[in-house]
């Protein structure tokens, strides 16, 4: 049986698949930072050699951001044809000092949990991508080609507000339009249990500045009379929740629904422990809004978080500075019909109606995107749920999924396209934060999941 | 006259004194950050070496951070002693990219105004201190010895927080007693107007950390029912002022007294423009409690202010981070009566009371100190008023002072002396900020107006 002569080579194969992860790993892609500007083109140029060492036409694409990357594998144009998205950069890696070892350094190590591959990118997305591109050599090595037509698609601008991708895909429909989309870049219910993710939250962020006083003062000279930024901002942040938790904007809930009945009993029966999950990081109560499960917070409920804030004076000690400006980074999770443009407009004005005269406000947007939500009836589904139920030897769930893939609403815009989202992350991957890591099984049978996949989708 | 001949000294050798000014500029003696330790050191021992080429009896004390430096010139012992204090430590230079030269490479430069020293602590506190020992050195010179018996005590700690300060004085309170107290590390009512400041608020430093999950987590995956230390914080920070400019903590305005008719009487007739005062930073509504002028705002009025604030991702670009710990650090100005220990029990309290079960509250205290009134009917007090009123050729006056000078509070309660607080900086200065100054001027006349109190109090 051919399928499972691939599955063999996979396994047989497995050193060499951890060698080119770990040659991706080492590569400091971090898109944020204009700095390693260089890494990522270099990242974008492994891909295409890589991807041409494996019978794939491709070719970098340059942008005025950081590059794409673009390949297709082109086999029976009476098969099915899927785009593969995934993400070529990484996140900053600060605070260094917490990482125990360098996360440009990937590693193979022993936890109580299992083998993980620890590196910056481990999990996302570099390891996620390659388990595609494995499943792909795999096929091609042992069959000389593939079951399916396929294209992929890599960005390198994900971690960073994705600046070109809106522009490149609509300059490039012709280039990426396919039947449907493949997107590994979300996780599974728990380290035992195959996901495929049915619902996204969308995403409106802000960069804030508020500017008060034209210079920095001395707090002891002009403490009083002048306008303190950071006041302001407090009170701007503050004023976002109530005591119960419910984001304060007019209008914010327009377009949120009700969890229908058969969403709430398939999540019902996953007998997600809240505390429990909670507990993993040091919590115990639920923040979000009140008479909602932990589950429906971060799945089907819309958040605001501050993820940074600065101003004045933060090196060591204490300086009496009363500063020009305050800064934060403000991102709102939108799920349903909320329109990120109505939320963006309700923050400014927010914003505006606790302005004193004496400040301004302004701002840096990163693209907002709508939530998202699947066909799950849809026959290819319902083919990869099996094909993921097999490797896993355990029923594939649908899941929600808290976080945003602007992308995944940018495929359904512009390219007419659902997605299909599989993705290998276990919640304690740490992606965003010090010490990332990819579960060594993730790989492996998640490059062993995509071979079925692949092989399903074109009955 | 020996006066005016040691006048004239001052006149002849003023391109010497800025050359010795300039050389302690040099030394970039940050005290808050603990890589400038050496330069600290290093601006001790210049002193050391500078007084005892003018016939003090000078010496280094090390201490648990930057060295303290005694000297003494004695004289007469039928005659009045005083204490002369000052710091050779400065504030850190960032953001350094707002100066326009190198802030340790101290020059003289042409503005609108007239000529300036232009360099991090030409005016706060290296080139103030230098005006007394200029005068000192004047009329060693001129006459090989000084009107009256002075002590000199300078500490490099005053821009973080003085932690060697009172376990110094305490331990030696012999070396440094004397009649009364000079402290030259104040300003002027404007740049005609020699001032002796009167009244200096105190002061309560608090560095907040709020701690809520255990490690940064991703706001995709967390957000909703993790709580966010940021909003933690910024509830915590908002809700110490209401919308009258007014601090809300249980408590805060006990001892706080109302003017005095004459003192209130005395200011008015300063005719202070409370609009330009704010336009001249770019401001123009005073953000303090309403009903009270500007100045009264600065001087007689008690403040909170955050004087920095940090938490997530800061750096250039967007990272949906939800983070570990956010911190502000806040200060309180106090006046009157204000007990330091009882405004800083009502901010833990405050804290404590908005803390949801999740997160952590942990401080780091800089040291309080209660607000100073001086006993300005004095005679001594009286005849450096005389003594700068000849110099400036305009009558001195008395003022208040918004900022803290904690060593005058020390002075008074172990050392048992009042101080006189006379000084030239202007309000344009830009102490704490970039492109710090201090008037040619200034340091000219600054030197003059030493020697002309040097004589007047030996009468």
């Amino acid at each position: 049986m051919t399928l499972n002569a691939v599955l063999d080579s996979v396994d047989n194969n497995l050193p060499g698949a951890l060698e080119r992860l770990f040659d991706l790993l080492r590569i400091d892609s971090i898109s944020t930072d204009p700095a390693y500007s260089a890494s990522c083109k270099k990242a974008a140029n492994w891909l295409v050699d890589d991807l041409s060492s494996m019978g794939f036409e491709a070719k970098r694409y340059d942008t005025p951001g950081h590059p794409m990357v673009v390949g297709h594998y082109k086999t029976d144009p009476g098969k099915p044809h899927v785009l593969f998205y995934g993400h070529y950069d990484v996140q900053p890696v600060d605070p260094l000092e917490l990482w125990h070892r360098p996360p440009f350094e990937p590693a193979i190590e022993d936890t109580p949990n299992g083998r993980v591959i620890r590196a910056r990118g481990a999990a996302d997305d570099k390891g996620q991508v390659m388990t595609f591109l494995e499943a792909c050599r795999a096929w091609h090595m042992q069959t000389g080609s593939l079951p399916i037509n396929v294209s992929v698609f890599f960005e390198g601008e994900e971690e960073s507000g994705s600046p070109s991708l809106i522009p490149f895909m609509q300059a490039n429909t012709e280039l990426l339009k396919a039947d449907m989309a493949l997107v590994c870049d979300t996780g599974m219910w728990d380290a035992q249990t195959p996901t495929i993710s049915t619902m996204l939250r969308g995403m409106v962020g802000e960069e804030l500045t508020i500017t008060g006083p034209s210079l920095d003062l001395h707090s002891g000279m002009y403490g009083g009379p002048a306008m303190n930024p950071i006041r302001v901002l407090t009170k701007i942040l503050a004023d976002l929740h109530d005591d119960t938790g419910r984001i304060t904007l007019p209008g914010f809930y327009d377009g949120v629904e009700a969890l229908p009945d058969d969403v709430r009993a398939q999540w019902d029966s996953l007998n997600h422990d809240g505390g429990e999950f909670l507990q993993s990081v040091g919590l115990s109560t639920p923040a979000g809004e009140k008479g909602y499960s932990v589950l429906e917070q971060i799945w089907s409920r819309p958040t605001c978080d501050v993820n940074g804030i600065s101003g004045g004076y933060t090196g060591e000690g204490f300086k009496t500075v009363l500063p020009s400006i305050a800064q934060a980074k403000v991102s709102f999770r939108l799920v349903g019909q909320q329109d990120p443009v109505k939320v963006q407009q309700a923050f400014y004005e927010h914003v505006a109606a606790r302005l004193p005269a004496d400040c301004t406000a302004s701002y840096k947007t990163k693209d907002g995107s709508p939530a998202t939500v699947m066909p799950v009836d849809a026959p290819a589904f319902k083919r990869a749920q099996q094909a993921l139920t097999e490797e896993w030897n355990k029923e594939a769930v649908y899941a929600g999924c808290g976080g945003s893939i602007p992308v995944v609403g940018h495929i359904k815009d512009i390219l007419g396209m659902d997605s299909l989202l599989v993705g290998f992350m276990l919640d304690d991957d740490a992606i965003h934060s010090p010490n990332e890591k990819y579960s060594l099984t993730s790989y492996h049978k998640g490059i062993r999941s995509w071979v079925r996949i692949l092989e399903a989708l074109a009955r």
